[in-house]
């Protein structure tokens, strides 16, 4: 696919669609006894049945099937702060894929407000008619309170995907290719390159995974703690990386490194970067639309395994393994939220869509149109759900 | 249809349903390419021509034939408030028959608060993820606070169902009435039972339609001007009524009045009252589930045209002959608000929808199931938005 012809046939299509969805009738409306039945008179009777237990809004609703994909629009693919009404087109091809991996039904929104407190209240007093929040290219450090905030005051499953499908996916991906290079979970030295929302919950999540050793850079360098450039969230995670505290750039950052993962800029990591990492090094460069060093490059350089956010490589770091399935398996069984343990059975779940027998260098992630892989994660999540007790007891599944 | 068998079968196939509605997909995501059209990279292109011109996302999304249908369960059928979560039935309902009668795709929200001011922040910051608004069941006066206010800010079309739908029909109705009794449009008298969200608008559009004089009633009584009772919203309405200052009871009121029109309680008006009306009256006893007066009852008194809000009696007064084709017809031109000019062409263009020579006592309403009426009534709102000028120039019909 040429970059010109994309462009032009992306408009093309989406002239031609109008709208990448639309609203499909789960009832009948085709008799006056119909229409008493699912509107007036006869829809007054789950109303009331609600009113006397929310709950059963899973039974008498399509609430307990249907997530609502919110944005600011301050951090849109890598196009930044484009604004609420022009995300619009990225949050119903994320509402298309929802349906279309998941079977999840799910509804774009956007919201006109830069404030975390407006954006969280806004958010809050529509939560009630959804199953599940995702929320989506809300840039940091605000997308960090906004959903720790909503966590708070929210019953239903609250899922920034941009930091945690992204993490889920990564360390998927890490999972697999320890095994390709004969690598131990647990001892690995890791760099993150970026140290914004994607960043950051990748750090999180090996660390929670227990996959080994962090150091996250950002665009000065080295994070450490301490450091009065740090807003609150990069000092907290500073305290629980770069042990050593190093101080310098990503490039002393990375020697010796087994794994790289860049979610940063175009060109960060030349060849010799890669060369100063240990033998076999991991390369995931998912800076989009063009990785932090080629995949050509870096197995050029010795990288034993790499991956990328594209399509036209192997190994495609693309969110859309994780959130159809993560969010299947949490509505299937009224999940209440999403827990850190929910995430890592999730990505074990992912790694482990590749059998023994299938996995080599250039396939550590499963392709993003393997119809096994919804299930499989969606099953994981589901299962860590009840095993945690966080399922309501009714539900419509 | 019996009324428990009506609720057993509510209940049962609300569960069966779990949710009126699906979402389908408009859009084709079945390869790499799909999805680098759909979705990343490609969906950019589409995000930047809208992030240049904002009225774009009528022709690069589906906002342009996509409504928001929002309560926050004050004032629920005739429930009352019961709540957010327990009025979603009645939404997801509206919505299903928007795109059963309409082809306008709509998604239900409630809003959990009761403060006008937040409800108005809460819609208005996520307005801009539609192309227009129904608000629906929320309680007077409340209501109209928030209607204006949101006018006022958002830039598409905003309508409260409860009143401006209701007016339209009975408008509609008293059109076709008037010439099955032989009255003239501007002579007549016409008595409106009910001072909420419905009586007050019915009220306005009479008046604006110039149909004769009117007097409002509320559970006291006459309305009058200079009532200390009254709340802003009554005091307006009492200036431009009961022209003559009369001061009493219903049945006062209704002593040689044309037209009845109820939207209060069961039971409200009895035989004698009926009989007090000028020769050949027209009754419209809209109170739900239960009318005013039972039209069997109030032709055996003499009226001459009876409706109600039941589907097992003539004259069904329901609100699905005007709610599809009204937003059809904004949607279809890119409107960008509603005027009482398009109200009135809308009332006129249903009355239009029953020839002459099919007009009857029994019949001056089109029944729910006449696929002309939609049509009808989209053709004479976009016309008129067009008259009027207040099209978008962009648009995606």
């Amino acid at each position: 696919m040429d970059d010109k012809w994309l462009a032009e046939e992306a408009l093309k299509r989406h002239r031609e669609w109008c709208g990448k969805l639309d609203i499909a009738l789960r009832c009948s409306v085709d008799s006056d006894e119909d229409l008493a039945i699912a509107y007036t008179p006869g829809v007054a009777e789950p109303c009331l049945e609600i009113a006397k237990d929310e709950d059963l809004a899973y039974e008498y609703t399509g609430k307990g099937n249907l997530v609502a994909v919110i944005t600011d629009g301050t951090a849109v693919l890598g196009l930044g702060d484009i604004g609420p009404s022009a995300s619009m087109p990225v949050m119903e091809g994320k509402c298309a894929l929802f349906k279309r991996f998941g079977g999840v039904n799910a509804v774009p929104i956007c919201v006109d407000s830069k404030d975390a407190d407006e954006i969280v209240d806004t958010i809050w007093r529509i939560s009630k008619s959804f199953g599940g929040i995702n929320l989506e290219d809300i840039s940091a450090p605000r997308c960090f309170e906004i959903e720790d905030k909503l966590i708070e005051k929210c019953d239903i499953p609250i899922f920034h995907d941009d930091q945690h499908g992204t993490a889920i996916i990564t360390c998927a991906a890490i999972l697999n290719a320890i095994k390709v290079t004969g690598r131990e979970r647990g001892k690995l030295r890791i760099v993150v390159n970026g140290a914004g929302a994607a960043g950051l919950s990748i750090t999180r999540l090996m660390l929670d995974m227990g996959l080994g050793e962090v150091t996250v850079c950002d665009s000065k360098g080295i994070v450490y703690a301490g450091n009065p450039r740090n807003n609150p969230y990069k000092e907290a995670i500073a305290r629980v990386t770069n042990l050593g505290d190093q101080r310098g750039t990503l490039a002393d950052a990375m020697a010796g490194a087994d794994v790289f993962v860049g979610v940063s800029q175009r060109g960060m990591v030349n060849a010799d970067m890669v060369r100063s990492m240990a033998k076999d090094p991991i390369i995931f460069a998912m800076a989009n639309p063009v990785p932090e060093i080629l995949p050509d490059e870096a197995i050029a350089a010795g990288a034993a395994v790499v991956g990328t956010g594209r399509s036209d490589y192997p190994n495609q770091v693309n969110n859309v393994l994780i959130f159809p399935g993560f969010f299947k398996g949490l509505l299937s069984v009224g999940a209440t939220r999403v827990t850190t343990e929910m995430k890592i059975c999730a990505a074990e779940a992912l790694a482990g869509v590749i059998g023994p027998e299938e996995l080599s260098a250039d396939y550590v992630l499963p392709h993003a149109f393997e119809s096994r892989v919804a299930d499989a994660v969606s099953k994981a999540v589901a299962d860590e759900a009840r095993r945690a007790g966080l399922c309501r007891p009714i539900h419509h599944l």
